[in-house]
């Protein structure tokens, strides 16, 4: 980990800095297909390990048959839901990612979680479901639910895209050219 | 092209189908750098393939100094403006991305899309900046301004969500399970 300082920030602004390490852990059920997409999570994993410890816990999508109905679709998501709940860090912060959360620009973000250091949290965790989404169970027990978009994405390209998140939230509070 | 029948749409319930070609054609500033985002484009060129004429145009971005004036910025930004104006196929309808555009989910794309078609419509244009967006200009003149997200994405990354977009798009007007 080439720096562990982080910033002290009151108002979203920076006021002081620390020498602590943030654990952030990435839960997220089903495979990567693309091998694309492999290649870009581990290339902001790499990045991102120069600011945090980084950890991403896969878990496995539940089967479904092709017109599943409402009834295994929920059923699906509880089990996936005891999955995820079982991979959360005990004290950890911890973030669904879902359409119905809240929208956060990039900017709010970084500041989100550079806040968070601030007070003292050193255990972020964000979740992603698969193809389904998650359970409300997951959603309603998370300390924040996070909108990315208003547009759905597949979840390996909403990985990628969280992973990319993550590694600005952390230029940004670094200060240089990478985000304008 | 293995379909390119068109949905007639009204209030966005599909009302007929017609055989037209639509094509599309998306103008970007600035090189893929990373390859899996290459890749990741590539793959959704080909399957739009199977829906539109789709093309793709790239417009080098201009270069600027590490710490370029908002002068610099400006003048880069009016240059590539001229670039992009000149691939604007005549008669296009055409879509400006930049952040403060209107957010649109992925259904309401998809029957924006569809809408345009109906309406005869044959050529629609996306226009991506580059590092520092679009020059005012090209908002300005643009058919519609759409934004994917409140964050910031790097350029790269928003022209393969952008293609996913196109691509779900279509796959919501056909229905089936790709959109759940």
């Amino acid at each position: 980990m080439k720096n562990h300082r982080y910033f002290l920030l009151t108002k979203g602004r920076i006021c002081g800095i620390i020498n602590v390490v943030l654990s952030i852990k990435i839960i997220y059920v089903g495979k990567f297909k693309e091998q694309f997409y492999t290649e870009a999570a581990s290339e902001y994993i790499k990045r991102l390990g120069g600011y945090c410890k980084i950890e991403v816990a896969e878990i496995p999508e539940h089967r479904l048959p092709d017109k599943p109905s409402e009834a295994q679709i929920a059923l699906a998501l509880e089990k996936e839901s005891a999955a995820i709940k079982a991979k959360i860090p005990s004290g950890a912060v911890t973030v669904a990612l879902c359409i119905e959360g809240s929208e956060m620009d990039s900017r709010e973000l970084s500041v989100f979680i550079m806040e968070k250091t601030g007070q003292g949290v050193s255990k972020l965790c964000f979740v992603l479901g698969g193809s389904f989404g998650l359970h409300d169970d997951v959603k309603s027990s998370a300390d924040f639910k996070l909108s990315m978009s208003k547009m759905t994405f597949p979840h390996n390209l909403a990985r990628v895209m969280l992973l990319e998140q993550l590694y600005r939230a952390f230029k940004i509070a670094e200060g240089g050219k990478y985000h304008k």
